[in-house]
């Protein structure tokens, strides 16, 4: 059985080597790193890295936590077990340019008294301007990754993504989803932890390479000052999602996380305009058409 | 008995005395209006401020919705009752200068099965400077209104105030309070309906002329790069309070309410700097040191 220990020093080194992808990646801007401990046990390592030549604001977050769990996690985990441990890489990268996507990655594993042993995890693009070329080549590396694992990996995670990433009360998706997983053990897998352990490392390790692919095909088109506008009202979106409905922020507000690493995710300005209407015809409005559920991408 | 119907009007009439005062103490803008119909039952006129002199965005909003309680809010209010009226007027202003504090404001009055009949509302101040003079200025208006009616009320509303609007993972209050109540009836006041009625029209006309007062002291006040960036760092946690914890939007959420009417309450900007520290000694330091509960302003 591979341990905790095992799970949270391979993921710190996941952590590692993402930062070192995306400082090469940015060309200019630098991690700052902050070592923090969770009063109720454990702590992680927060890298933040700002006003990049590409990132405006983003992090990349280790952190290896444990405790009592809060009584509304409980109730919501349906579990009589209250002794957690928690650990994880937590990515959200938010760039200067809208013609260049925000990009989210997580991965964790989760245990409570030591027997009840799940992975969660996934990554999802939300691209100010959904551009097709794109979008089916960032689906089609997530399942070249699902599918080096299980046959039926991406198409439900794809799933779950579209319907974990959406944000109910405008009816829209975040962005164009990408995979979702959580609660993975060897009985609702087939697999063993051992194997289910390697596919979270190999989500991890696919992150950098298929970002950098769209960052730089994207990163040299220029924008106009309504382009910008409307990244701005889409990172609003973000927040709405990220406030209202994220399991993750929930998580770590209601475990009293570290709450600058937990609204890292958060953009360094959003905007709110009040009943934006997209001009009929415009991007914004073919954007708005396709953050729907159930696209096939591939 | 006082009806439905006849609170709804007075209501209304409240709007509209208050958004001819703010337009007035704005001079430049004016509101638009948009009547809405709610798909569950009743509509409203939502009334938005945009670009003015003073307000850089404001919302005041007035509905009178009808319909089923969805099961969880039923299950946090602990009814069976299910049929619900709901009618109000609520208020959130963005002022463009930071030394101009912002403003919400709610009257509400609800109603479950026509049997369970409950007022609730509140003003509360969030300035991005406190000042004390003007902190004493706010909270003896409160009183005073609050003291033409109930001997109680201040010191209890401003209490439940302090515990509402409280930001619990940052550890601080949104602002300085104000005067919060949920649920009055004849039974917990000692007042009848009607009562417990003119209290909340009254609290609702104290609002323009005591923000007035507020806005003309402060608004020709010049500011600093830094001061803007520290008001759009203080708008950030206004958005998280109203996105993590606060009741009305909630409730407008998951009753299918208007989104754009909901989410008015939202600035036309704001930003998350990453592990922001008040230099000792500053205004910004000042300010924080003053955003807790249980401080007596009067």
């Amino acid at each position: 059985m591979i341990t905790k220990e095992y799970i949270a020093e391979s993921y710190k080194k996941i952590q590692d080597e993402i930062t070192v992808a995306l400082e090469k990646l940015d060309g200019q801007a630098k991690f700052q790193e902050e070592q923090w401990q969770r009063e109720g046990g454990g702590g992680g390592r927060t890298r933040i890295i700002q006003n990049g030549a590409i990132i405006e604001k983003g992090g990349v977050n280790f952190s290896a936590v444990h405790g009592k769990l809060p009584e509304p996690i409980k109730k919501a985990f349906a579990v009589e077990e209250d002794e957690f441990f928690a650990t994880g890489v937590s990515i959200v990268i938010h760039p200067n340019n809208p013609h260049v996507p925000i990009i989210h990655m997580n991965i964790r594993y989760f245990e409570l008294n030591e027997h009840i042993r799940w992975f969660g995890g996934g990554i999802d693009l939300t691209p100010h301007y959904v551009v097709a070329d794109d979008a089916q080549f960032f689906h089609r590396a997530m399942k070249e990754v699902c599918d080096q694992h299980h046959p039926d990996f991406y198409n439900d995670f794809k799933t779950r993504a579209d319907n974990y990433f959406y944000i109910k009360h405008r009816q829209e998706t975040r962005g164009i989803g990408g995979v979702f997983y959580d609660k993975l053990t060897p009985e609702n897998t087939g697999l063993s932890e051992q194997q289910i352990f390697d596919f979270s490392c190999d989500l991890g390790r696919a992150f950098a390479p298929t970002y950098s692919v769209l960052v730089n095909k994207n990163r040299n088109l220029t924008f106009t000052e309504e382009q910008k506008s409307w990244q701005l009202l889409r990172r609003g979106r973000y927040v709405e999602f990220n406030l209202v409905y994220d399991s993750g922020t929930k998580f770590g507000l209601e475990t009293n996380g570290r709450i600058e690493s937990i609204l890292m995710s958060l953009p360094a300005q959003a905007n709110w305009f009040y009943d934006f209407k997209a001009e009929p015809g415009s991007a914004e409005e073919q954007t708005l058409a396709v953050l729907k559920k159930g696209i096939s991408w591939i």
